[in-house]
């Protein structure tokens, strides 16, 4: 069998990169020929999305492993949307990238049934972020498509202020991430491949480097997906406790930063500036990772 | 303000009923005509559920103050099930029927409030359930909607087995889910209406009616989401502890039990089974929550 973490080892050592692009189109901050054209109608909105994402894609694809469509923003445009964010999953495979449908979702037995179904069978995402506040019986039908070299990545420790909240609640010696942790460990245990990583990933922000040096040890056989670098704070260094002594294990998201790093209104050389962005970060992330 | 707690007390107290039907409308599960054409495409698939859920919606609308269509039994039809979703909620609030849109999200700030404007705004449910692990980033965008009558359902205490994973770790005397029922009742309290119920709501399992009992005193603004009667093997007397002193501050959900009630094969009756079911389970929670 051939993990979802050997496939993403893999695309990592091919492609000499570890950058994830998110792919998170909020309307209002598209270049200016595509943003006049949303503003028509949800419709042409939805269009205007799916355009835009196919000229980043054609931009990101040599420098990315991964991207990670984020389902909200093409929600919040309805079903035109939902079109949209499916064909996007389609174009990106069609550039041999991996994708991660950031849906975070959870819930129980036949309804995550349900979402696998919906996201990893019928969209063909490679992987999905799911929630675990649910236990074991939201994970498993995720985990189930294993063998068809389909992973998940479980929210451990996310990056924003408030993951505190619950997340960092002291239950017998140790915060709730990191009895998370250990059940993610324990769920990825039948999918490890030859890379030594399995199917069962892990969402640890880069915001907390101390966490996730523990978090490294507590999941030798998760690939991290790391949010946080960039517009929300952490730099390449910060990023550098993710990874394993082999400079493997971990990708790491960008989306703003990549996604509108031409500022606020494009011009024609827009998609330079989003390849430059990617290239950067690849770049900058190669270095510590290899260190 | 006539909070999301008023709005949903004021239809108790006028329908005579605290029954919610979920809309989880499987396809292999539908009557056969509906299922014979199910069978034949997506978009096939998708309007034969549309179709299904007219017949239900007009069928329970007496004996229900609301309708909880499960997303992912949409979102696995892809977008043509989405557009479903849509205009299944569109048609339940004709009915005069409130609308928790069961979607689960949570997410971090301008992804939370890109949710919000998908799921409150555009879908126009009247409220959704939201997971809390994120904190309260991922719930504020949702309570900025509390004075246009709009809630949510935060995940405290749910009704599967796995649920115990995470929700009942002990965290310093109590568990993880009473920690979380302290956040809830802190979001809620600007919204609190002059039912006494404010738009932060909680889904706390009927499958546990000890935990309930206490969250019932840890959050007393929050009306309760009551899943697990019925199917999962909740009485209606296991749903006592969820209801105030007053018989109020809980609606509790059946899905299968109701959307399913004629059995395999449906025939010509099958709508009268679903209202029967409706109405039966009307009834027996009527006389537990007024005892």
């Amino acid at each position: 069998m051939e993990s979802f973490g050997d496939r993403l080892t893999e695309a990592m050592e091919r492609k000499s990169s570890c950058v994830v692009a998110g792919l998170d189109p909020r309307t209002d901050a598209l270049p200016d020929e595509f943003r006049a054209r949303a503003g028509r109608s949800r419709a042409d909105a939805a269009q205007a999305v799916l355009d835009f994402n196919l000229h980043v894609l054609d931009a990101v694809a040599p420098h990315c492993v991964a991207v990670k469509p984020q389902s909200a923003f093409y929600e919040a445009l309805g079903w035109e949307g939902v079109r949209a964010y499916g064909e996007t999953v389609r174009a990106a495979r069609e550039r041999g990238l991996l994708v991660i449908g950031d849906v975070k979702r959870g819930d129980i037995g036949s309804t995550a049934e349900a979402y696998a179904e919906g996201h990893l069978d019928l969209f063909d995402c490679d992987s999905v972020t799911v929630n675990p506040y649910l236990g074991a019986d939201g994970i498993a039908p995720f985990l189930k498509r294993a063998r068809a070299g389909k992973g998940v990545f479980v929210l451990v420790k996310t990056s924003n202020p408030s993951s505190v909240e619950l997340q960092d609640l002291d239950c017998g010696g140790g915060p709730v991430y990191e009895r998370v942790a250990a059940l993610v460990h324990a769920w990825g245990e039948s999918s490890v491949g030859r890379s030594g990583y399995s199917a069962a990933g892990a969402v640890v922000g880069a915001t907390f480097p101390d966490a996730a040096a523990r978090l490294r040890g507590l999941m030798p056989r998760a690939v991290f997906l790391v949010p946080g670098y960039g517009a929300q704070g952490a730099t390449a260094r910060d990023c550098r406790p993710c990874f394993d002594a082999r400079g493997r294990g971990a990708v790491v998201n960008s989306s703003r930063g990549i996604l509108f790093a031409y500022g606020k209104s494009g011009g024609v050389g827009w998609a330079e500036a989003v390849r430059d962005a990617a290239r950067k970060m690849q770049e900058e992330l190669e270095t510590v990772r290899r260190a």
